[in-house]
């Protein structure tokens, strides 16, 4: 939309009115929030907006520190690669990168154990103005599965293979390491990527397993069952970015873990596509760029998880609904309609996830003008679980915010929601 | 919808006219060609309707015989199963267990050898009832894939595992082998699965490769590449069906060998949820209970596969589309606008695929008489493959219609559709 070649920028700043407010009124005015400060910036060069989430679950307050820090690392990451020029989908894999290395996140370095004791991970990456999409499921020994995902789908935009075959866009296993280690991405072993807190965790877990299992007998099976849901001793899920770049090129990627002692070879929501993320640049019948990426939660013994979004299509869902004209009210009730209330999770008690979204359209300024184009970027993140961690920067911005987003203090998780967000504006003269 | 124990069946019985029509005409009236026929058969106490495909892609006329041959044998298991009083899903595995133990489709039994000359299939079922959904992908030594996925299934509507875990609806690889073994599914050796067929593909594919590569060096690379796509020496793709029983409940299923030549763990559209198959019984909004099953060309060096069904969750998008009042219309606005022109495939010179779809709602008849219930089942099939071959039943009928869809003659497999359809009643007397 906007030439990088030829254009000086002008950006509004952001504050985060929601730190101040930790906990968002559902279904009320909480987009109301909308910030819109501080024209008097320099022009520079680049733009361009991330908006990242650490997961949706329950992050307690002694850790709330680390998921914040983790979050504006991303965040920044992805602002380097933005001002070098970067399009939104190498700056959303770098930001992924940076989640995926924290052993405090439920994605690369530190995921959950699997029934096994194993590491395998999910992930996925599209890119709104081509529309591919590159994923992976289960898959062993790779530091940072994203890249693999970002590398399908780089391979994909380079046309046929040999003799016109057509290059995968998901690959799970032994295959998918395989391939990534013929191109160039190296492994890790098993062992590095299990942290203690990970590995203490199965330990933990696989006690509590057996003896619920001992439990599971009779007729109090039910009563247990519940009980043990209301542990909270786990890890994080999930992690991903939505990224938009100056040119208003929308990426959008996740990674996850999955599960704590899921079955080997359970593939989760951040690697089904239309489930873990979500992109798509504005075209004809679109007027907005739109790019989801979700997040469920993991903790053990908690009654949800990726399948929930998985069967909601979520990302998706959440993306097609941004078309509407309030992306607040949009949001709200695709969350309610679609994942609360989805008559595909009918039979479930409490449905737990979480979304971010971004969505972008030409700024009114800048059509009134004919030397300054912009983009209107609005970001926002709702959940059903306890707490959500999302931090947000545009590259204009010294640093990024961090936000750990809660339901409102007596709701229930997995039956209210919490939404917030706030508006930016990317603008550039032309000269 | 009709209480089974309590009605006697009152059935019309179907005509293909599709089978002396060899061509149909794309965006012209084939849907006129809905046969009503036969009232006077005698009531019987069961019944139900099935529809299968045995792939879209080039069927040769010296190979039609057993391609149809091996539809009316599917569609007799699935009916067998209705007149025992199955419910749609157990109708819909059993005929995709017969596609599958065939040599002569790319699913289950002499399905595509991949790059190591190994075997790994997809497959996918879905229940329109629970809304329940269960997938393996890239799973080796399983004869029949799609008894994993609907064991995945059925588990997964029993409720959580113990301690509170989720039951997983997708698993892949290693572990998708592992948990069918312990769910008492037998392993099969690979080498078992292998047929002659597929073995000889395998060399000569790999031969073409190898030459291919040779020749892909310099300026005539693009020319070398789009000439060998010409080549049609292959076997067929994807299997599939969609069931109705004559309580009014819908499913669908899918699976695949995948690709010919594809890398180890390539995931393809039989096992990606929204994209293989689909089913939603009537609710709320939707009228209609509708149920659809994809296919892609797996030919080798055809430029068409999976990865666009997946890219455009064809089976998700044909099923909502299908509650428009026209079902011919939906299904041809749907190919046309969400698969052929679709924005996901902009950069795709061909689109090569095939859908069948059932739709059902109840009779008129049925709901102007108090003792007359029904269930008015409308069945489709359109591809923009050369050919595509289908058959169907319903529980009344004594023998399958089985026929051999191509594009008209002088039109571009990729650029072109056909679509063909018929329609069926299935009347029970309340006692």
């Amino acid at each position: 939309m906007i030439s990088l070649s030829s254009y000086a920028g002008v950006m509004e700043n952001l504050t985060n009115s929601a730190e101040e407010q930790q906990h968002s009124s559902p279904l009320t005015n909480a987009w109301s929030k909308k910030e819109e400060l501080n024209k008097n910036q320099q022009p520079k060069g680049v733009g361009g907006f991330v908006l990242v989430h650490a997961g949706a679950g329950y992050h307690s307050e002694s850790k709330a520190k680390e998921y914040k820090h983790v979050c504006k690392r991303a965040c920044q990451r992805a602002v380097d690669r933005l001002r070098a020029g970067a399009l939104a989908v190498e700056a959303v894999a770098a930001a992924l990168v940076e989640l995926e290395d924290s052993p405090f996140t439920n994605a690369g370095m530190g995921s959950n154990l699997n029934l096994s004791g194993e590491i395998e991970c999910d992930a996925s990456i599209m890119e709104g103005k081509s529309l591919q999409y590159g994923a992976v499921g289960a898959i062993s020994g790779i530091k940072n599965p994203v890249l693999v995902a970002n590398r399908l789908l780089s391979e994909a935009q380079k046309g046929k293979l040999s003799a016109g075959r057509i290059p995968p866009c998901f690959l799970v296993g032994r295959g998918a390491h395989e391939w990534a280690i013929s191109h160039g991405i190296p492994p890790c072993p098993s062992e590095k990527m299990a942290t203690k807190f990970s590995v203490s965790a199965y330990k933990r877990n696989k006690r509590k397993m057996e003896v619920a299992e001992k439990m599971d007998t009779g007729h109090n099976q039910t009563k247990k069952r519940r009980l043990s849901g209301e542990n909270h001793s786990g890890s994080l899920d999930t992690v991903g970015a939505v990224v938009v770049d100056l040119e208003g090129n929308v990426a959008a990627a996740v990674s996850s873990g999955g599960l704590a002692m899921k079955h080997p070879g359970r593939v989760g929501q951040a690697a089904h596509y239309g489930c873990g993320c979500w992109a798509e640049n504005a075209r004809n019948m679109n007027p907005y760029s739109t790019a989801v990426s979700t997040s469920a939660a993991a903790l053990y013994l908690l009654p949800g998880c990726g399948e929930h979004l998985i069967r909601t299509m979520l990302a998706q869902e959440c993306s097609a609904a941004m078309q509407s004209e309030d992306a607040h009210q949009a949001l709200l009730e695709a969350m309610q309609n679609k994942f609360i209330s989805s008559p595909f999770l009918a039979s479930e008690e409490r449905v737990l996830g979480g979304v971010i979204v971004l969505r972008c359209c030409r700024c009114v300024e800048a059509q009134q003008s004919q030397n300054i184009q912009g983009i209107l970027v609005e970001f926002l993140w709702s959940h059903t679980t306890e707490s959500m961690c999302v931090g947000y920067m545009s590259a204009q911005d010294s640093k990024a915010k961090t936000h750990i987003s809660r339901l409102p203090p007596g709701t229930i998780p997995g039956q209210s929601l919490a939404i917030e967000g706030g508006v930016c504006r990317l603008m550039s003269v032309v000269e």
